[in-house]
């Protein structure tokens, strides 16, 4: 059977019945399984992630943006990460038995549907995108929504599918195709952001930093913490233990320690045994090695 | 099913056929899997993993010591690592289904077969030995065979099973039963073994280091460098990745870094995972974040 993983980032991460709500609608579906929620209340912000045939999965996500348009009102939110969306952007990852083609074709019929059947403007992103400059949701999220909304009034931008008017309490929703990534949070022993901004800057890809790697400076007002909030993008040429490395020179340099770090949502396997592998000096580690995976084979 | 892993370390790391016909006879019994042969020249040893029912793995352990017995001869052996006997240990581990009693008892079975079948004197240790001078293959290791032999002659000593007198060629046969542990070396970027042995005193449990850590120094004559070879006895109190660090920091106070590690043989899940948290400072990994784990559940 085809599967597909999805990682619905949702604009709700502090009051938990809503996040149930919303994931029950997901989880509704039959052939869909919900494999995690991480809800984070300084991001204002859930990740879900679910598994499932397409088909399955299409209908648990269209669901799932109809009980957060229900729920949320983006006018009255604010958080640390940055979104344009109730239900932000919409991942769809190939799991075994699925090619990046089945991801993007799914992101196509699931853009559709959010943009016709619940009038949402929807950016097709990553390997799904029609356009280099909607390749990432960084590109998408940079002038904020408000200048989205005004480019699509003025008839300077349309979306991939639904409306060019913007619905203030709903946003606009990306959805896209993509290989599996690490969403991965550094907290830095310091409430100064500046000090992670500048991190972030240093390690991430765009700006000459770590192959890979996305990240953002945050601040935790519940922790009274700044945070480098990392993508790692393509499990590739970066392994985690060599970003956290750089995060922790970059961090000394301004006299600043790791505090801990987080995970967001689930760890592909390959990650966690580069992470091992690099921080142990053992370059050959793999999954052939670990006693579990050698039995169940 | 009751399913142990035993984790049989002969004394031939050179002669790849050898080792091979070695790992046949263990293989070759219905109902046994090999599941890895770890060989090193300059230890002139080989690991060896198999699992299986404990009926199967005794009658492929005796095979396996018939056929070692036959083709290695202890008289014209010398390695970097300690050992006492052709078949050096044996080892039992209870995977899943069993329990530390199913590998004590069959660990009394083999030692018996080992003895009685064979010849060889055979010591239990581990959860199986009945003396407390007996719990670690070093402590039965420390005056090395000769004095071991003179022991028994005296009748100072007695082995737990099979004769007192030694046959130089063979020597003895240690089998135990303990929990998964991680046999691991550590290359240090020096040719100077006193700079290794004092990292293995310095990390060693023994000797008031990590908890659940044996260290050894080593010298590697075919790669020309120093070795801290390292056994992480139980998962609990110490993480891979926390060895790693003393035995870096221990090393650099003495001015030498590390060069490289490797696994010697297979290593538990919770190792791996353990390393990576600790490494990446993400206390609460778990296999419940591991993508595939949570998929195959």
């Amino acid at each position: 059977v085809t599967l597909l993983e999805a990682v619905p980032n949702i604009s709700e991460g502090r009051v938990q019945a809503i996040v149930g709500e919303i994931a029950s609608a997901l989880a509704g579906v039959a052939g869909v399984r919900l494999l995690d929620v991480s809800c984070d209340p300084d991001h204002h912000r859930a990740v879900l992630t679910a598994a499932g045939p397409p088909a399955a999965l299409e209908d648990g996500l269209v669901a799932l943006c109809r009980a957060a348009i229900e729920r949320i009102d983006l006018r009255l939110h604010a958080g640390a990460h940055p979104r344009l969306g109730v239900v932000d952007v919409v991942p769809l990852v190939p799991l075994a038995g699925a090619a990046m083609a089945d991801a993007v074709a799914a992101a196509e019929r699931l853009g559709r549907r959010v943009g016709e059947e619940l009038g949402v403007p929807t950016f097709l992103y990553g390997e799904a995108a029609r356009a280099d400059d909607r390749r990432t949701p960084a590109a998408l999220r940079r002038t904020g929504l408000a200048a989205l909304a005004a480019a699509m009034r003025a008839g300077e931008l349309t979306p991939d599918y639904g409306p060019r008017r913007v619905d203030d309490a709903v946003g606009v929703t990306l959805v896209g195709a993509r290989g599996a990534l690490v969403a991965w949070n550094v907290q830095l022993a310091t409430d100064d952001v500046r000090v992670a901004r500048a991190v972030a800057a240093a390690i991430r890809e765009r700006d000459g930093g770590l192959p890979g790697v996305q990240a953002l400076g945050l601040y935790l007002e519940s922790r009274r913490q700044a945070q480098v909030s990392v993508n790692l993008l393509r499990t590739g040429p970066t392994s985690l233990y060599a970003v956290l490395e750089r995060i922790r020179d970059e961090a000394r340099r301004r006299g600043v320690e790791i505090h801990s770090s987080e995970l967001v949502g689930l760890m592909p396997e390959e990650v966690v045994l580069r992470a091992a592998a690099d921080a142990l000096r053992l370059p050959g580690l793999a999954a052939a090695q670990v006693l579990e995976r050698k039995l169940g084979a």
